[in-house]
């Protein structure tokens, strides 16, 4: 086999090819989470399915309850076989107007600090992740004419979408998916510079709820101080759900919540991780939530509680004289260590029941819940990849646990009782979810290195 | 003159025309707190106009700082001189899904009663009242030529946008607005057989209240229980607007809320308004607002606060996992007897920043507020519209208070130093402000009667 030299030396030279394939796979506006964009979803699909194909990987595009999953192979026997993980859906685009360009038209910006950017909605979550491990392969392809390691890819396309339909999938084909370790590129740098595997992630629990009172809008002048308001009800709810003192106040909320060890809160408070380092550049200074944690804490290793959206009434310009006849909110809870999601669900539904007036009704929506998951520390891929990670970066990288939700990490587990590497080159300022997502145009060059020095390593690892 | 016999004939003849009049007035969508319907107000005013023009009146359309008004003279010397206010402004559609047909598309339904219904947005509220007064005139005019009364006609087209621009027109124009006495029609019946005059109205204070937190929308779980959530700040501040009784939690709230007379609360004991007859018809079976107060008190002579609307983060299909950069709410206030809008807001205001993080910020925007009103019970007119009333409809009109404001008409009072006497034939189930608003048939026809009884009566009044 070539070098690895040569390898990184066709990553540096094809760059411009890599991100002209990228803004393709960045134009399809493939968001998961509404139907309208199905057709777009699927198309996304295909694109990298005609991608991979191209590179030699056996490939298929395959049917799940929603979107379709793309597989694809490409065998190398004895050697040592990665299942690479992403997704190629996205999140909704709104609030439209705050884009400062079209979110599906992909542009190379300048930030603040000079450093170029990768503008689009996925350019971060998750596209431009994907394809940093796609095109590692590609280099690895046109130098050797073959990869390191045995590699099956499993791209999907309802993440965005509490992967509906992913696990019934993952275990209706397991054999399929048979690997040594599973590497997943959807999580972020600890900075700019330093690079960040990830070993555990909070869960999800996600909900929505509609209050009813009247069975129409009425009027406010008419029916104001006799009639219901649905939107004082679900205020009510939502105030309720936090004390004074920022704990969340579900009863049993906090059982399988674990304190870490003073060692680890010890190690956490020598990081910069301040309310200056990680508030400041988003405009707030003073830490929500539990009163009296690390903030470190709030984010990685505590649950959290969030109103992802309320809705009611009127909400155009002006006035409006109305007491609607329903109210709406989508709020969602991250777990850590052993909180049960199913119970959760149950709590929360009796909770928020106990606060419907008699002659009002409620629908609670249950989405897709996730346990909470950590990595063990004594996995052999996890220095192998830590090693060739600071060949790139030229520091160590950090293990770190992340506040964000990555269900089917669960699952893998689970079902195919395989651990992940979460290595991700995303920056906290990438606005994933938000207006004007980026990727650091350095993660995504510097990304696609070091999955080519990742999987040259796990190539060479001894024992297989 | 010809006999008031003759003039009714002509009402009842001519019905059919009267609603193709009415149906074009409707089908121009002149919603007045939306800035895209500015063309269409100038429209609703031509038209009405237009329409007062070929009556004889002379009319003219006169800009104000929002939309223009109508104001046509009929002059009579030495009659008695009436002004009748109106508005040509409707309330916004939406939810336009819950139409069952095009709210500008007028049409002649039949409800579950068998009642004959005009369907359509401005039905009731305000056009379809309007035309009651207009076709009386028409008939009047048909039949002799002439008016019983000096007419004057002021319809504006802000009143569900607080009346913008009107009092400062009113007090430009005080000598063009001179009159004995002061007629609008944008109240309600006291039930479909029985004519109501409303002898008082609740005032009206009517705030916004945008929060912001980050400076841009965040992924809840890198952020979730770290960042501050604009929804959860607004929940509580709309939380504790009210207590466990239902009471307003604002300090000096109730300061100028007078309790009515024993001999009052009696009466009003023993009229058939009770939940199953105002809050079963729209769904709903306890009232909510001031524990321990009659229904009727809640809904006229208590003041009550109600969350008009509410908008943050999410609202689409399905789930994103956002903690909102800004929430926003529309909170208003019905008023009652000395409550001063003014000092509301205020208090309003401050109680809303003392809710603020520190790292976060309000907006707090107060649009125009009205105070309470309330007519003298000895004004000479009153008797006589009564009797005319009674003459129509077989039964005593009843002296009622109304829950909802018509800001102007305390301006007329301060301005013109006039009284106003408020007839209507709405009907509580109008759905006026909501989908499928209506007007009943009957309404239309016998409020267009019982104006042109009114007239003949007003006008025979000796004194002049």
């Amino acid at each position: 086999m070539a070098a690895l030299d040569s390898v990184l030396n066709d990553i540096d030279k094809d760059l411009d090819n890599a991100l002209e394939r990228l803004f393709a796979f960045l134009r399809i506006p493939s968001i998961s989470t509404d139907q309208a964009y199905a057709p777009h979803c699927r198309e996304a699909a295909a694109w990298l399915a005609a991608d991979l194909t191209a590179l030699g990987f056996e490939t298929s595009v395959e049917e799940t309850s929603l979107h379709p999953v793309v597989l694809a192979h490409k065998p190398k026997p004895g050697a040592p076989h990665v299942l690479f993980y992403g997704h190629y859906d996205v999140q909704p685009v709104d609030p439209l107007d705050l884009w400062e360009t079209p979110p599906f038209e992909p542009r190379i910006a300048t930030d603040a600090k000079g450093e170029k950017t990768i503008v689009a909605r996925g350019a971060s979550d998750d596209k431009g992740q994907v394809m940093t491990f796609v095109e590692a392969c590609r280099a690895h392809l046109a130098m050797n004419a073959e990869l390191p390691c045995a590699v099956t890819i499993l791209i999907e396309g309802a993440e965005e979408n509490g992967s509906q339909g992913l696990p019934e999938w993952v275990a209706r084909n397991k054999d399929r998916l048979a690997a040594d370790v599973v590497l997943v590129c959807d999580t972020s740098m600890w900075n700019p510079t330093t690079p960040a595997i990830t070993s555990s992630l909070r869960g999800l629990a996600y909900f929505e709820v509609e209050v009813t009172c009247a069975d129409r809008d009425l009027h406010s002048g008419f029916f104001g101080g006799a009639a219901r308001n649905p939107i004082h009800v679900l205020s009510r709810i939502l105030a309720d759900l936090h004390d004074d003192d920022g704990k969340v106040t579900l009863p049993g909320f906090y059982d399988g919540v674990r304190e870490r060890p003073p060692e680890v809160l010890e190690q956490w408070r020598g990081l910069d991780f301040t309310p200056e380092t990680f508030l400041g550049p988003i405009g707030l200074s003073e830490p929500a939530g539990e009163r009296g944690r690390l903030l470190i804490e709030l984010v990685q290793s505590r649950p959290a509680c969030d109103v992802n959206g309320i809705i009611g009434g009127y909400t155009g310009e002006g006035t409006k004289t109305v007491i609607a006849g329903k109210a709406s909110a989508k709020v969602s809870f991250r777990l850590v260590d052993d909180q049960d999601p199913q119970k959760l669900a149950e709590t929360f539904e009796a909770f928020v029941r106990a606060r419907i007036p008699a002659d009002c009704s409620v629908n609670v929506i249950c989405y897709k819940g996730s346990r909470a998951i950590s990595l063990p520390f004594d996995m052999p891929e996890l220095e192998t990849a830590r090693a060739a990670l600071q060949d790139e970066w030229g520091v160590p990288a950090v293990t770190v646990g992340a506040g964000g939700s990555i269900p089917i990490v669960g699952d893998f587990k689970r079902l195919l009782d395989r651990n992940t590497l979460l290595i991700g080159f995303g920056l906290d300022d990438d606005r994933i979810h938000s207006p004007n997502e980026k990727y650091d145009l350095r993660s995504f060059h510097k990304g696609t290195r070091s999955w080519a020095r990742i999987l040259s390593a796990l190539g060479a690892r001894r024992g297989h």
